[in-house]
């Protein structure tokens, strides 16, 4: 029987990085030395099984996502990651499933070039909750209380292939195998958008930002709130993911305006910024589309490509109520 | 129904600390600003119903117990404590159980003058992580594997209280309900030794620590390990809690030495500081006790009073295979 110790010794335990975390794994604390007059980034994600992934799901992509989850929070401040600690309750110490949950999650922290300092396991239904740091110069954190009235709304790389991908999962919509699994790579193994929100943050041209994990309007909302503003949103020039932007109208616009699992960043920038965006954006080879503005008037003003309004039926997800 | 925007702003919003964190809930991360030239120190902890407290454990409790578990790690490092997050799974949103734990866990920070500065919650089997953070100076962290032959062993507080109201409760052991209650309080709302890990860092006078977490025999052999040591423990100096010390030799001997759930730090200091060790401790109010030594030859050895051997069959408590 593996026990606690060698667990975290065989799947878990790796050489240190030798500038940054004085002190990691096998201690009371990790002890990590910040860079100076930095600040620190701390998002922390919880993922239970049958609410944010399939029972059974492969442990490789459980590994990757549930890291990616969480740079995705670094990358919609504009933080550069540096490590993170991983708490993780298992039903059981089985080795198949800890040699991939581990090399999903080290391939994609070495993508990073990010250490995983700390944590804990135990045995209990399966959970996995990760906290990751990153450092960000003071002021130049992308915050959602930032966005200004006239500002545009931009939204990186493509949207709804993994609200898509569940919805094949479900049976809601039927795809033939080879659509199903294009678009699950999507709500499988997404990849945070840590380069664009760095670069943002370091050239201040965006104002506010967050990334897209529950649904566009539910994300874009909270940006509105609390900036105190409001918008409007051009649903036809939302980017579709490849699969998607083969299906039908409707179904484009839901799950791209509200699916959900994207993890994208949306983020707004003044008109004057236009072209230093895309600059920016090009330069780490990440797609941006300008969807929108944001308004001096409250309220979240959807609209078809002709500018006419949309009575859409979206929803948010959230983790209480649905 | 209360949703998870609601539940998060009714009873884990607070107003923000006007000097440290300078973003707390509500943004993708929490910003913190390390005061300068200051290491942090990390440490997370997963408490998951059925394995670190009973199904319908009283709220309260398990708010303070969650947060004092994690306390006990900075406390560990000498650390002083800054912040944490907190993720939560929890099976609903019920208003009085939020209401209760949330008063539990604020009544510590409150009481460690630290704040929550961001986490996730979300629905499942009920799972609690807290990822604190601390500040220590360079090189004044309290490690494992500093001790050092000839280091006198100290431990604070008593031990073996919150093992014996475990007992009880499993009847393993006849206790009158007077002295379950009693002994409970151990258990149920430990006191992490905080103040006194930090002067012992601070006047660096003590070498290597740990908090005692799953049983003092199991977590010296941590120091011990790491410090490349062994150790001589006077199995009959070690401090029984005031429930415990009134029981017989053998229950007194085995729930000191592996009882678990103590909450009190061990560390090691050379002989030349002991007056500045019981000082430091009589500062703070926190009773320190010397109950052996660490040699250079490898292994435990175990002694009663008189110095003759013990064998005690006693198991440091491990997640994966008890």
């Amino acid at each position: 029987m593996l026990s606690e110790f060698d667990l975290i010794q065989q799947y878990f335990q790796r050489p240190r990085h030798p500038q940054r975390a004085t002190l990691g794994i096998g201690d009371d604390c990790a002890l990590l030395t910040p860079s100076p007059a930095m600040q620190m980034a701390i998002s922390s994600d919880m993922l239970v099984e049958g609410r944010h992934f399939f029972a059974g799901e492969d442990p490789y992509r459980l590994g990757h996502k549930s890291l990616a989850v969480n740079l995705s929070d670094l990358a919609a401040m504009g933080a550069r990651p540096v490590g993170f600690t991983l708490a993780l309750a298992l039903p059981a110490a089985e080795r198949d499933w800890l040699d991939g949950f581990s090399r999903g999650l080290f391939a994609l922290a070495d993508a990073f070039n990010i250490e995983l300092i700390g944590g804990d396991t135990t045995k209990g239904p399966l959970n996995i909750c990760i906290t990751v740091f990153g450092e960000v110069a003071p002021g130049q954190a992308l915050r959602r209380s930032a966005a200004q009235a006239g500002d545009d709304i931009w939204i990186s790389g493509t949207l709804g292939d993994a609200r898509l991908a569940l919805a094949g999962y479900r049976h809601e919509v039927a795809l033939d195998p080879a659509s199903l699994q294009a678009a699950a790579v999507r709500m499988h193994l997404p990849v945070p958008r840590v380069e664009l929100g760095m670069l943002l943050a370091r050239q201040g041209i965006a104002h506010a930002a967050i990334d897209i994990s529950d649904g566009l309007v539910g994300d874009l909302g909270h940006i509105l709130k609390q900036s105190g503003v409001g918008a409007t949103l051009n649903v036809d020039a939302l980017p579709a993911g490849a699969v998607l932007a083969t299906r039908d109208t409707a179904l484009r616009r839901a799950y791209t305006a509200a699916g959900g699992d994207d993890y994208e960043l949306c983020f707004t920038a003044p008109v004057s910024a236009r072209s230093a965006i895309l600059a920016a954006a090009a330069s780490v080879a990440t797609p941006v589309t300008h969807v929108g503005s944001i308004d001096a008037a409250s309220g979240l003003r959807l609209t078809d490509a002709g500018g006419a309004a949309l009575a859409l039926q979206l929803q948010g997800f959230d983790h209480f109520t649905s």
